[in-house]
């Protein structure tokens, strides 16, 4: 199967630069792709790479001067790019029906056009929309409903209640639904357990990572909102409520009651203290912690955060403390510091 | 079903203010309470939440002045409400038995009032006592022990021999008992596997979070005192040994032979180094790495982990780094200072 | 069965100091070792506790004076402590074949030397090599090879055309080949899902640690190189390239596309920014952040990411701001500091 450049062009809604009818089979790296694929420049970074390629096309975001093959502009080559990967290497067709080997409790409603994997275990009373696909080992709790065209991969779990909004994607071993971390301290007698008896509910076209944690609620639930997006291995904790369109970089983590609005984005390896608010497209650097609300729009960096513009200018600071005590000494000692020849510095 | 303030009441040591008699269904939050629902108060913070409340009735620590809602006034409402939760929101009962898909090893032993849920696995000689609750798809290695009325949530691993005490909860995902991370450097040939032949053995009362893993010793065992409760996404290294009653908050970890003593707080996405030891009732801030043993009581943070007001005050000098600066170039050159308007800072 | 001192030091080249048909049935901790057990001294920080031992023998590395037990002498004793672990303490053997309960899809091809658990399900046009296990409930996607001798623990899952080396060992929970977390930003629409369509590739004698997640690709292999050791809860990014011998400790992340050349070591809770290169043989410390590429065989530690040497000063420098204040103050008062009676400090 193959497609020519015009074809893909309209696709996305771009120019073809050269050869309108040349063929393309499947899109590879600059490094990888030959005469048979497209290969793309999404980053000025890799300008060089791509007049190197040997690629038969190349998606761009501008024209690129001085080179033989092929080009299809576009706007948005990222975005481009995101239509063409999923035309030209769909992922493959899961058939629907419930494997001989799952098991599926009472009063459940699963859609005909669903697809229930080997081994996969689900309680009573649980929904599964139209096309959603549950793979191979995954168990649901009682009570769960899963969206019309989600899919949950292997070994995902589900605690009792959980929502799965439409088409949203829960990727191998994460756990959705496990109890919040919530202790009273009995004097004396060490931490005793507040038993968690909320639940957890995701929006449609989520996407969460693998082996990441999102806890139920203490009473109410711990929501994560539309087209938002989680990576691996973060833990969302009990009674957090995220907004639509957030990004959620790898083992970050937002502690319990934390409010993340529309649109925030927390870069890898950051955590979120509880009971605060980050604000409508705030940011958070990584490897950073918020122990303060954030407003919306702003970016704050570094341990606790602050505005990231503070936090660049701390940086530069105690990279020059060797020469402020430099300075210092000087100061306090000025015939040492002449004798000695120092410059001013 | 029902209970009336005075009943609940009575469960918690707890003082009626108000109608005795009113009704309580469940207990919700103080947004989503109505007439019928039990509210509460275990922070100031929510004072004004509370006044607002529509809740039926209240748990408070002092009776708030100036709202109609009857209160329930204890000493302590954080265990009180666990206690309520516990009561009036309890755990779904799960039937006992062997589930016919499971597979159970030779010479297990099974209490039979014990769960075996649908397809897991016990390898041989396996022990799980009275009560006890094996979620579906867990996988249990030879020679493990299950004490009674331990749950083990859906797909927990237990490498062979481990054990897990009594009442001891393992949510989702969880993995006991895997290989510690040790090698030996060869010299030339890269890292060489010293295998790790020890295993893992949880207290009574343990609460482990999902996604957890907890390594087994090179030789001996990893040990986690009674009471302990462990958080989601911790790693917890070969031969360490945690004490009673600690707290180990989410995506932390405990580098091999860490020596974490009783009532220790660990706060989220903190480290302690291997070998060291963090003395009875210290806590380690979040975010932080301790690399030096801490004494008893003492609270950490930063990284390299320092006593905490050592912390506060570095944090409180590094903000006015740019201040000392502009007082150092004063010195410097006092009469520009003059001129350009600068105030003594 | 016991083993005599003679058969042990010539397993690892060593030499005997003592009665050397002293015999030894296991190898045990300086605490827990009596006089049928070996123990050993690979840290000098260890040496009160090796003469304090009722270990019947010792491995070392120089021979101790003033002890009683028999000693077995060698160059590099953790290296000979590995080999004899290997040899005292053998893994039990799995049986081979294909449980009557997994699920092995077509065309696949199995050598009669493996074994497959209980309720693993294999895809189709799976090969798994001779000697491979692969534990009950690891489910392998379509196309997938998994090497000779290699070993799948419970639970894994690989998606599809995952590779795995030969005498490679995945540990319990971990996922190999998820979805990259690639997004395009589309213009007020949120983020867009980039297709990822590439694969993982691990070599051979690499080990990935419990609940580690490694990504696939968007459009070639994420690699890791033969002999790499990857702790527990790591996160590896898709397009990331490690070496050969590396070693990643736990809750470490590497970002999308990073490089790690051969025997580079990333210490606990690290991150390793995209698209950068770690050279060979280079190190990052422990809670630490590369936010540039790192030269080969360099030591860089905090975050941002310096040279250790200039990490170092920094944090001296750091722990004296006071200290600096003070004399600044004096500086611009010096009546004033006479008075107080401050020293020079």
């Amino acid at each position: 199967l193959t497609w020519s450049l015009e074809e893909l062009a309209a696709r996305v809604g771009g120019e073809v630069v050269g050869d309108r009818r040349r063929r393309i089979e499947r899109i590879r790296t600059l490094e990888a792709a030959g005469p048979d694929d497209l290969s793309f420049l999404t980053h000025p970074k890799y300008l060089d790479a791509a007049r190197a390629s040997a690629a038969g096309a190349l998606l761009v975001g501008r024209r690129i001067d001085g080179i033989v093959a092929p080009q299809i502009v576009v706007g948005d080559p990222s975005t481009a790019l995101a239509a063409l990967l999923a035309w030209l290497h769909p992922e493959p067709a899961t058939a629907p029906g419930i494997h001989t080997s799952a098991i599926v409790g009472e009063g459940c409603r699963i859609d005909p056009s669903a697809s229930i994997g080997a081994y996969a275990v689900l309680g009573e009373q649980v929904e599964v929309g139209a096309e959603a696909v549950i793979h191979p080992h995954v168990v649901v709790g009682d009570g769960c409903r899963v969206g019309a065209g989600a899919t949950l991969h292997p070994h995902v779990v589900l605690y009792r209640r959980t929502v799965v909004g439409e088409r949203t994607v829960v990727h191998a071993g994460a756990v959705l639904g496990a109890d919040g971390f919530g202790y009273a301290e009995a004097a004396g007698a060490g931490p005793v357990k507040i038993p968690q008896v909320g639940d957890v509910a995701l929006g449609d076209d989520v996407e969460i990572g693998a082996l990441t944690a999102v806890d139920r609620a203490l009473l109410a639930t711990t929501r994560v909102g539309d087209g938002t997006k989680i990576d691996n291995l973060v833990q969302v904790g009990h009674n957090v409520e995220i907004g639509r369109g957030a990004i959620v970089c790898g083992q970050s983590g937002l502690a319990g009651s934390a409010k993340v609005g529309d649109g925030v984005i927390i870069a890898a390896q950051s955590g979120v203290a509880g009971h605060l608010t980050m604000g409508a497209r705030s940011r958070l650097a990584s490897k950073s912690a918020a122990y303060r609300s954030v407003p919306p729009g702003e970016t704050v960096a570094g341990t606790p955060a602050v505005p990231i513009a503070v936090w660049r200018r701390q940086q530069a600071l105690l990279s020059r403390l060797a020469e402020l005590w430099r300075r210092l000494r000087r100061l306090e000692r000025p015939d040492a510091a002449r004798e000695n020849g120092e410059d001013r510095g």
